[in-house]
C-alpha cells in the first residue's frame, strides 16, 4: 500500500524535485478556497464540523486520558472547550519507539509515499484546517485558508522533497571493481541502508501551527523517524486534526499509527522540556520564542535542534519611484495579521533629511505620514481592515501595545480598537506606530505584534549600518530596502549577504516583504540568530537520517 | 585565473560527481608510488628535500615568529628540528579575516576551481607528503604515500565535489511568475548568493594529518570560507606542505594566501581551545580524542563542529568457510600500522563453544590460536613486518601495551619489541592479543594502538548484543562480522543499522575492516558516539554555506 503511495505521487514529487531546483513559481494545491477545487460543500461542512467539535472530546488520536486544553481560546469568540486524549511523556515515547520499529525498515520509498498521501489528505481537509487555524491563531479566515492549508501543504512537500532527493541519491546496492593491473579486480558488493535517527519532536507555534510545523513534522516523518508532535497549549486544534489525518493514513498504509503521535500538556507544565531531553529524541523542530529556542539547542544535546526563534525585521528606505506604492506596501506588511508574524517589519529606516522620488525630495515627517496615513487608510473600513489584521492571538501581545505606547516616542498612527462585524469579543487592533532616533534603546528588540517605528538616521548608510548590527545581534527573518540607487542597491544587498539575510527589494505591488513561497523563497537562512536552519534546503533533511552500509566479497 | 581552474578541472569533477552518486571504484589519482607517474626522480628529490628540511625553519607559509616545534620527532629516527612561524590566535583570526573579505565574494567556481588545483598540486606532491607522514605519524612508506598522499587527496576530492554537488543546485538567478487567473501575472527577480559562514578550523590529528584533515578542509574552503589548519603538534609537517602549496595555487590565482594559514603551538598550549571558542571561527572539524572531541561540540556553541572521535572496533565470529583466510585478514587489520588506525578492530568475539567452518566444528582455542599465530607469521620476518606496522607514534600508546599486559589476562599473542633494518632507533612492537571474557571490564573502552582481545561469549546472539552495546556507548567507525548462516548475517546486519556503524562481512581477500575508499565507502556514519558526521555526504557540506536571496519586481 505504501508503495502504491509512492507511485501514485511520483510525478508530483517529480514536479516538485524540478521545481526546487529552478525556484520559480509552483505549487501542488490551489491557494483559492475555490468550491470547484474543494467541493462545493467543503466550507459549510468544515464550519458545521468546527462548531459541533467546541466543547466535545476530540477523536482519532493516540491514547490517553482526556484532558481539558483549558488554554484555547479563540480571540475571535472565546473558549473552545475542546479536549484532548493526555498521555505521559514515557507513555508517549514507548509507544513512538514500538511503531518506529517496523517504520523504521520500511525504507524511503514507503515513507515518502506516506508523507505524501498524508499531505494529499490534508489538502482536502484545508477548510476543516482553516477554520481550526483562524480560531486558535487570531488570522483573517483567507490567510487562515492559503498559510494554514494549502501553503502549509507546501512547505510540507517541499521538506519531503529535499528529503526525497538527499535519500534516493544514496544506491542501495553498488558493486565495487577495484583494478589489480594483470591480475584479476577486486570486486566488492556493496549495500547501503538509509538508517533513521529515532523520534522526532515538533514543537508548535501559536501563531503558525500547520505552517511552521509541517516541514519539521514531514522532514523527520518522510526520513523514517517517527514524530511527536506537541503543540502551543494555545493552538491545538490545527495539529490535532493534522495528526488525526496522519493516523488515518499510516493505518490505512499498514502501519502503527502512532509513527505520529500528539503530544498535549498544559501551559504551565513542562512536558515540552521533559520531551526535549529524552534520549530517544534525536530531532527536535522548534519555533518560538529566542530563550525556548536557544534552551534547546544548548540543552537538548542529544538531538539535532532546528529552531527559529524570533528577531527584528527591519525595512530602509532610500529613495524611491511611487512613494504611495512604497507607503501601501509597507502599511499592508504592518497591519498584516497584526504583526504577529515571524518576517513582519518592526523598524523602519528613513533619513532624517528626507528621501528624493520621482516627484522631487520628500522630508522625513512625509515620508513617516504617507506609510501612517496609508495605514489608516487600510484600517478605515472596519470590515474589510479586520479580514487583513485578524485577531490579537494573545493578551500577552496586546499588553505589548500598551507597553509600547507607554515608551513616550511621538505617536504616527494610533493603535485603535476595531470592531469585529461577526465577532463582537474579538481582540482587533490597529497598527501603533512611533517615531524614533536612531539611539532608542527600544528598537533594539522584538516588539511582536502591531507595532513598528519609523526610524529617522543620519543616513542610507547609517540605516544600512544599523539594519546590519540589529541582524547579526538579534536575528531578522526579512529585510527591505527601497532604493533607486544602483549602487546603495548593491550596498544593501552586501549588508544582507553579509547579516545572512534574505532581502526584498523596492516592494510596491501584490508581494510583502512577510511572505514567503515554498519551492522558490528560502525562509530564514540559517545565518543570523533569528533560525538555525532555512526552509527548506538540503541541510535540513541530510542529517535526519544516516545510511548504514554493508559490504562482502563478490 | 580561478575560473580557468574551475574549466582544467570540471571533467574530474564530473566524474567525481558521478563516481559519489554510484559509489562504485573511482579515484583521480593513482595510488601507486611510481616513477611513471609520479615522475623518474620524484621519490629521491622528496626523500633529500625532506633530509634538507630536517633542522631548517620551514617557508612559504603565513607570518609568524620562527618557533621550534620541539615535539616534533619522528617515531623512526628521532627529532626533526623543523621550526615553523608561530602567529598570535589574534594575529591568525585578523588576517584570516582579511583574506575572507575578497575570498567570500568570488563564487562556488573560483573556490571549487581553487580546491581541485590545490589539490592537483598536493598529489604532484605525494612523495614530499609521504616522507612527511611517514616521520611523523611512523606509518610505514607505503601508507604514508597511500593514504598521506592519493587516498588523503581523494578524500578532498570527495568533499569538493559533495560541495559544488549541494552549491552547484542553487540557481544564481530566477525567475518566480505567479499566474493572477485573468490578470497579468505577478512577476518576480530572484537572485540567489552562496554566502560561506566565515572561519572554518581544522584541528588535526598525530596518526592521518593528511586524511583525516582534508576533508574538512576542502568542504570548507570549497564552499568560501576561509580555514586555519591547526595541526597536532607531533605532526606539523605534513599539513604545513599543504598549507604551503594552497597558498601557493591561491596567490597564482590572485587571492590572498592568508585564505588558508596554518596555526603551531606547543602540545603543552591552549591554542587550540582559544581558536575553537573565536567568534569568527564558525566551522570546526576536528579529529582526535573523544576528552576533546566532547567538549568542542559542548563549547564551541558558535561553529559548527564535526568531529571524528575514538571508539572500540570489534569483530564477530559466529562461523566461516575458510578460518585461516579470517585469521590472516584479522592478522593483518590487527598489525596494519599497529593498530593506531582509527578503525583498527580491538576487540573480536568467539563463542566459547567454538564455530563451524566448512572443514568441521572448531574449538574456541582453536580460533584465537588461528588468528594469533597467523599475527605471529606475518611478524615472523621483521624487515617485512616493519612495512606492515610502521612504528608506534607516541609513548604514551607504547606505555599502553605495558598497561594492557598488566591486566593478568591470559597471553594468546605476546607483543614483540623489532628491530627495523633502517631504523635501529624505532619503535616497532607486534600486536599483544590477550584473552578476555564477555564480562571483563577491559573490553568496554578503547586501547589505542597493538592491543586486541579475544573474547569468549555465551553465543553469537550475545556476541551481536555486545557489540551493538558497545557501539551505542562508546562509538565504532567499523564493524566486521563472519558468518556462513544467512540468519546470522541478517542478525548482524540489522545490529549494525541499529548501532549506527558499517559492516564488513567475510573478509578473508585483499580488504581489510580498517580500510574505507573514497566515493564509496562512507568513514564514520555520523550515528555513533565516534563520529557525529561521516566521510563525506550531504550533511558534512552542505552547512557550510548558507543562501541569502534578494528578490524584486520584473
Amino acid at each position: 500500500m505504501s508503495v502504491e503511495f509512492f507511485t501514485a505521487h511520483e510525478t508530483i514529487l517529480n514536479q516538485a524535485l524540478d521545481a526546487a531546483n529552478a525556484r520559480g513559481y509552483w505549487s501542488p494545491f490551489s491557494e483559492m478556497p475555490s468550491p470547484r477545487v474543494y467541493g462545493e460543500t467543503a466550507n459549510d461542512e468544515a464550519k458545521s464540523s468546527f462548531e459541533a467539535q467546541r466543547g466535545k472530546s476530540f477523536s482519532g488520536l493516540n491514547a490517553g486520558t482526556n484532558a481539558l486544553a483549558v488554554n484555547e481560546v479563540s480571540p475571535f469568540d472565546g473558549a473552545l472547550g475542546i479536549s484532548y486524549p493526555k498521555a505521559s511523556v514515557e507513555a508517549l515515547i514507548a509507544s513512538s519507539t514500538e511503531a518506529w520499529k517496523t517504520w523504521r525498515r520500511a525504507g524511503p520509498r514507503a515513507w515518502v509515499g506516506v508523507s505524501m498521501e498524508i499531505l494529499h489528505h490534508l489538502n482536502r481537509a484545508s477548510f476543516e484546517i482553516a477554520y481550526a487555524v483562524q480560531h486558535t491563531t487570531g488570522q483573517g479566515f483567507m490567510m487562515a485558508f492559503q498559510a494554514g492549508g494549502p501553503h502549509a501543504q507546501d512547505r510540507g512537500v517541499e521538506a519531503v522533497t529535499y528529503a526525497w532527493q538527499e535519500m534516493s541519491r544514496i544506491p542501495t546496492d553498488t558493486q565495487w571493481i577495484k583494478p589489480q593491473g594483470k591480475n584479476d579486480p577486486i570486486t566488492m558488493n556493496k549495500h547501503f541502508s538509509i538508517v533513521p535517527r529515532g523520534i522526532g519532536l515538533v514543537i508548535g507555534c501559536s501563531t503558525f501551527p500547520t505552517w511552521n510545523g509541517y516541514p519539521g513534522l514531514f522532514a523527520s516523518l518522510a526520513t523514517g523517524n517517527t514524530v511527536i508532535v506537541k503543540p502551543h497549549p494555545s493552538a491545538i486544534l490545527p495539529l490535532a486534526i493534522t495528526v488525526r489525518i496522519a493516523r488515518e493514513v499510516l493505518q490505512e498504509a499498514g502501519f502503527n499509527p502512532d509513527v505520529v503521535m500528539l503530544a498535549v500538556h498544559d501551559a504551565k507544565d513542562n512536558m515540552a522540556q521533559e520531551l526535549a531531553l529524552r534520549p530517544e529524541v534525536k530531532i527536535i523542530d522548534f519555533t518560538g520564542s529566542s530563550a525556548n529556542g536557544n534552551w534547546l539547542e544548548a540543552n537538548a544535546r542529544q538531538a539535532q535542534v532546528y529552531t527559529e526563534k524570533s528577531g527584528v525585521n527591519q525595512i530602509m528606505i532610500d529613495s524611491a519611484e511611487d512613494l504611495k506604492g512604497v507607503a501601501r506596501n509597507i502599511a499592508f506588511s504592518l497591519a498584516l495579521y497584526s504583526g504577529q508574524m515571524c518576517t513582519a517589519p518592526q523598524n523602519i529606516y528613513v533619513p532624517a533629511a528626507g528621501i528624493f522620488t520621482a516627484a522631487g525630495h520628500v522630508s522625513f515627517d512625509e515620508v513617516a505620514a504617507a506609510i501612517a496615513s496609508s495605514v489608516e487608510k487600510l484600517m478605515s473600513d472596519p470590515s474589510k481592515a479586520v479580514e487583513v489584521t485578524g485577531a490579537i492571538q494573545n493578551e500577552a501581545t496586546e499588553a505589548r501595545i500598551a507597553q509600547a505606547r507607554a515608551l513616550g516616542l511621538p505617536v504616527l498612527a494610533e493603535s485603535q480598537l476595531l470592531e469585529h462585524p461577526l465577532f463582537p469579543q474579538a481582540r482587533v487592533r490597529t497598527p501603533l506606530i512611533l517615531r524614533a532616533s536612531a539611539n532608542d534603546a527600544a528598537i533594539g528588540k522584538e516588539w511582536f505584534g502591531p507595532i513598528a517605528f519609523i526610524v529617522a538616521t543620519d543616513s542610507t548608510a547609517q540605516s544600512i549600518a544599523i539594519a546590519t548590527k540589529m541582524v547579526q545581534q538579534h536575528g531578522a527573518l526579512s529585510l527591505a530596502g527601497y532604493t533607486t540607487d544602483a549602487a546603495v542597491r548593491a550596498e544593501m544587498q552586501d549588508a544582507a549577504e553579509i547579516a545572512g539575510v534574505s532581502l526584498s527589494l523596492n516592494l510596491t505591488g501584490a508581494v510583502f516583504v512577510n511572505q514567503t513561497a515554498a519551492f522558490s523563497d528560502f525562509h530564514g537562512t540559517g545565518a543570523n540568530p533569528a533560525a538555525n536552519a532555512a526552509l527548506s534546503d538540503s541541510a535540513f533533511v541530510a542529517n535526519r537520517f544516516r545510511v548504514v552500509q554493508t559490504r562482502w566479497h563478490a
